[in-house]
């Protein structure tokens, strides 16, 4: 899903991963971090695509909220797995969305 | 292709599509684009994915430089075609990148 509802600035994490082949509770985990997320303070929404390369992009409204989700104790286990297990490399940045346009072919 | 090599600040455009079922020549231009944006000035990489949500997120300079790869005037003919043609739905955002954090399971 696109995340189309938002207004400038806000804060972006694009984390670029790609996987090992050994991805044993890989997705129940991606599955629960997701939901969890979604249950953070200052959490805006978020945008998933993959082939051999995976983008998840997710949205706060602050660097303060950013912080927070990656202390939350969970999600601190399920990154320890996927760098044990799941990842064979990934790059994490923390960006501030300053502009964004929109187009929809109504 | 992960690009890990650089070194904050600098900015990321996030570009998130829908696309319609009408993709005739979409791919030719798409990797036409994509060669044409590497040889602008400021450019410094992308990383793509796709389901059926596509991100593509390409790293620059400056906001100088997206502008400037903004109006080239090939790329703004591939966008109006994009536009009557190809994309469902999109939305691009400009984003400064402040931090980064990469892992790699050698």
């Amino acid at each position: 899903m696109i995340v189309d509802n938002l207004k400038a600035p806000y804060y972006a994490v694009i984390f670029s991963t790609l996987l090992t082949d050994n991805l044993d509770g890989y997705e129940a985990t991606a599955n629960r971090m997701e939901v969890l997320a979604a249950q953070q303070p200052g959490y805006l929404g978020v945008e998933s695509a993959r082939n051999q390369l995976g983008i998840t992009v997710s949205y706060w409204e602050s660097l303060a909220a950013i912080v927070a989700w990656k202390n939350n104790v969970a999600h601190t286990e399920a990154r320890d797995k996927g760098r044990a297990v799941w990842y064979k490399k990934y790059q994490l940045r923390i960006c501030k969305v300053e502009r964004e346009y929109g187009f929809e072919n109504l």
